[in-house]
């Protein structure tokens, strides 16, 4: 693992080293090459599209999840029930990635066939950036949809109970120009924790109505919002219409949980613990545009273009859709020639492949 | 028209006397009986469901709409194409509701074949609330979503040009309980039209995020977000993750003017300009829950105890789940024997019947 620091704080690593590098790891603890391999491609994505908090840095968690055997990785997903148009997987508890590839496949290979496939899975794991599964669809023409439950995080509106996920849903969408997709790609949450987390790191105070105290009243401190209360649905108190957003992450569990028959609301596992698998529910869909009205890419892109042009509030600042943050961030890393990391980061990687390699020895032993 | 006034500013009418006013009234302008029942029905369910803004007060835009020809009246709309899962409709330029009905229907006749029915419609006008469309499947016990473009009222992020409408969704779905169906029914706006309205009439300032003024800067005032500047995407201003809205509101369009090829974002007229069609995009979604888990009524009603449940903020504030807003309203609606109006209504609909009667005489004439 090379370091190359274009500045002193940055390590700039090819997005092939990292990929080997997890796979190496969760080969490590005993997972075959190609599940290794789906993990590796999900999180190195993560971080070459700007979504660090979903990335090289959630390694650990999947490496610890099958040292506990909290994760199966010696199975494959199932199809329990299906339609022309719809299956229901059963993911047995393999990593979310694994889960996630297998239902988006047979999401894409039924919207092929009757123009619309509608996949929901339980027994899945952390899926890693919704919008990998999202994209899956959209390099191959079609529209695609994603949604994941995940460990309560989230006060719904007038609540002092951490009873939902950040629930993020996802849609990315194929324009005639390749490689500029629409790919939204968010939280349901006002922001995800990751936010707090940096705030708190930097001693900065957070926006109203991005987190609430114990009380379940606003909170500009992030390490409140991080310990004794919980994140705020998007739009934040009720008076600025944060029951819209709690409602998205209601229907994100209606589509995961509920419809899959997974776990749901609060009585999914705390986030970081794993006293028990996770069950989460996901949902994967996609859609044919050539069955609806035809020239769906020229659309696509007369609209997103229709916004860029827009006037400016600050001429500085342009006017983007959803997709150009990370379309920016490639950008970047393949000026740079790589994915920037802070180095402390590679260094605990670099510790957490000595540990692994390590019990991995004494396992054999 | 019998008015009745448990206060002495409200008139209760009931719901049959209500949709026979509606109908007489557009059948005066020519339109055949069951087009007028289905726009009535709409109208009138949004008043009963507490979304005063898409009910009675709407009815003379339609009138309007049918008697300067902008509207068709006398056509049915089409399947234009069509996959076992999904259809293609062209809604031949008639009233809302007669093009919302009838994709509707197509979309749970797919569902109940193949576990999913996606159906797109263009060549439609105003469909009233978005709710009535996604509760059709509920009632039928699928899962029911619909979406609407509409006229640009809202700045995306970063910009101050009007290019997005408020573009409602909507998702709805039966619990195990018979009238306890989650019905989520939102504006991607952070408020819908009729709430600066209010505010305005009242002499209210509106919270930061609801609006901004014409250099697209939040503002306090409802009438500057009426007249100069535009609505706020859900989430507000860019930092309190107004972005996220506007994705949301993008991805509506793209499941309407841009899947079905009808008009899209600012292309569409303008709101209350009459001088073209409309040409609105439609989407409706049917999926029947039992192609998945087996059990999904008990796990929602489950889901929305755990809501209901949770401890609150403020004890007099009970939490909620989308849905019971409007069943609050129709409860006390059933308890007064009718719909609540403002008598400044009630008179505006005596004289628009009139102003229609006169009118239509001259036109047999």
């Amino acid at each position: 693992m090379s370091c190359v620091t274009p500045d002193e704080y940055t390590c700039v690593i090819s997005r092939e080293e990292v990929i080997d590098f997890c796979v190496r790891c969760m080969e490590k603890v005993s997972v075959c090459p190609s599940h290794s391999k789906s993990l590796a491609n999900v999180l190195v994505a993560g971080d070459y599209r700007g979504h660090y908090s979903h990335g090289l840095n959630r390694l650990e968690m999947y490496v610890v999840d099958i040292e506990k055997g909290v994760c199966v990785y010696n199975k494959e997903p199932v199809i329990v029930k299906e339609t022309v148009s719809t299956a229901l997987v059963n993911g047995e508890n393999l990593l979310g990635p694994v889960v996630g590839n297998f239902a988006m496949k047979i999401a894409i290979e039924k919207a092929r066939s009757t123009g619309i496939g509608w996949v929901a899975a339980n027994g899945s794991n952390h899926y890693g950036i919704a919008g990998w599964y999202s994209l899956m669809a959209a390099k191959e023409g079609l529209i695609g949809l994603s949604f994941t439950n995940t460990s309560p995080l989230v006060y719904p509106t007038r609540s002092k109970g951490r009873a939902m996920g950040t629930n993020p849903l996802t849609v990315a969408a194929p324009s005639s120009k390749p490689g500029d997709e629409f790919v939204l790609d968010m939280a349901t949450s006002a922001v995800a924790l990751g936010k707090l987390e940096m705030c708190r790191r930097r001693g900065l105070s957070i926006p109203d109505g991005w987190a609430a105290d114990e009380n379940g009243k606003s909170t500009d401190d992030p390490a409140v919002g991080i310990n004794k209360g919980a994140l705020m649905p998007l739009g934040g108190s009720e008076h600025t219409s944060g029951y819209k957003g709690y409602g998205l992450g209601m229907v994100v569990e209606l589509f995961c949980g509920i419809l899959s028959g997974a776990q749901y609301g609060s009585n999914i596992r705390q986030w970081m613990k794993t006293e028990r698998p996770a069950n989460l529910g996901q949902g994967f869909v996609a859609i044919d545009p050539n069955a609806f009205g035809s020239g769906f890419g020229e659309r696509l892109s007369d609209y997103m273009r229709m916004m860029r042009e827009l006037p400016r509030v600050d001429d500085s600042e342009p006017v983007l859709v959803p997709g150009d943050p990370e379309r920016r961030h490639m950008a970047e890393c393949d000026a740079i020639g790589g994915i920037p990391y802070p180095p402390v980061l590679i260094e605990s990687m670099a510790s957490l492949e000595d540990v692994i390699l390590v019990q991995s020895i004494l396992f054999e032993k």
